[in-house]
């Protein structure tokens, strides 16, 4: 087959039925682009992966990645292959009342979660995440970073991590009783209950004076 | 080094080192009964399964089951491999104000959790429960009856398989961050911090009129 035997750890990554074919056209350069960015978020994490090393990686110039996949952020959306842009749906989860973010929060979670279509990929991230490195500090920096990070910058949130913990200790739990075991009535309880339930648990767990 | 090549782990059944002869003596007829009452519970599920069909399928007497087990509550307990009884946990759970219950829930669930030599076969129960049919329904089956049943009872909780869902999500997600994904600072946090930030979580899903 071809002889460019290029980076390695090819038996890792997920998917690419591309062809091997260095540098061969739009669509195999953008798949080799983003083979570049998952192994180096995946062996170097997302500090230490820059949009110039990727770029190096996959033999193509940074403007090339900054033309097809825009910004690092947006990458590292399109490598783990998030099925919508959660930014935009933060930013409106933070642009409102501040009594009303966990409200908000639940609500803008069960839009992309009771969506089949966003469910299934969203499973599949959490998924790579539970099974253990690098999935997990790849998902957990996605939740934090691109999550997040949103909420509590516009809100001002004070002690960040640990509010971003409890969080995700209610809503992996939702994930885990609505989506992957559906646990009865919760699996199939309307949305607007349960964000009348869990709303004001986000809510105290995000503003609410530490205990 | 050493040359002893010990037995290796079995396959499949997670201790039980027994022969396979039947009705030998006290130790192998007690493997047996579990043994038995582990296929009836997987196959029959709770309900379906009896002592006295058990006592059969291990070809003794119901009374040498009761003799070993107990109830059949009991011996679902010990064919779950449950490193401790919640009966006597969540009753002391149940007793006390009402206004309580969430606190006092949170804690009891730490006092367990916390704990190495609980944590690990409960997470492998857990971990029975998440791998799909018949574990989850038998984990199910062992929340509801001999964990939450409890609380139901004793504080006449109305709803109470929607409360059982609700609390269930909450404490899923506690598990999946503090003890599987090592979550911090939630990881590391100190009970009686978990304990204040939970149980308010805990006592709205319990006791608060529905929204």
């Amino acid at each position: 087959m071809s002889s460019t035997a290029p980076r390695g750890s090819r038996a890792t990554t997920p998917r690419s039925g591309a062809s091997r074919g260095r540098r061969a056209g739009g669509a195999d350069t953008r798949g080799e682009i983003l083979e570049a960015a998952r192994a180096s978020f995946a062996d170097k994490g997302y500090a230490g992966t820059s949009v110039r090393a990727v770029a190096a990686d996959a033999g193509v110039d940074s403007a090339l990645v900054h033309h097809y996949f825009g910004t690092k952020d947006d990458l590292f959306l399109a490598a783990l292959e998030m099925p919508t842009d959660p930014r935009p749906i933060m930013a409106a989860v933070a642009d409102g009342d501040r009594d009303g973010v966990g409200r908000r929060l639940v609500e803008a979670f069960l839009g992309v979660w009771d969506d089949p279509d966003t469910r299934l990929p969203l499973l599949a991230i959490v998924r790579s995440g539970v099974a253990g490195e690098p999935g997990r500090s790849i998902v957990e920096t996605a939740m934090r970073r691109l999550v997040f990070g949103y909420l509590v910058q516009a809100l001002e949130i004070e002690d960040g991590d640990r509010r971003f913990a409890l969080v995700v200790s209610q809503m992996a739990g939702l994930v885990m009783t609505r989506y992957v075991l559906l646990l009865e009535p919760i699996a199939s309880m309307p949305a607007d209950e349960v964000v009348a339930w869990l709303g004001p648990t986000l809510q105290r767990y995000l503003t609410d004076p530490a205990p």
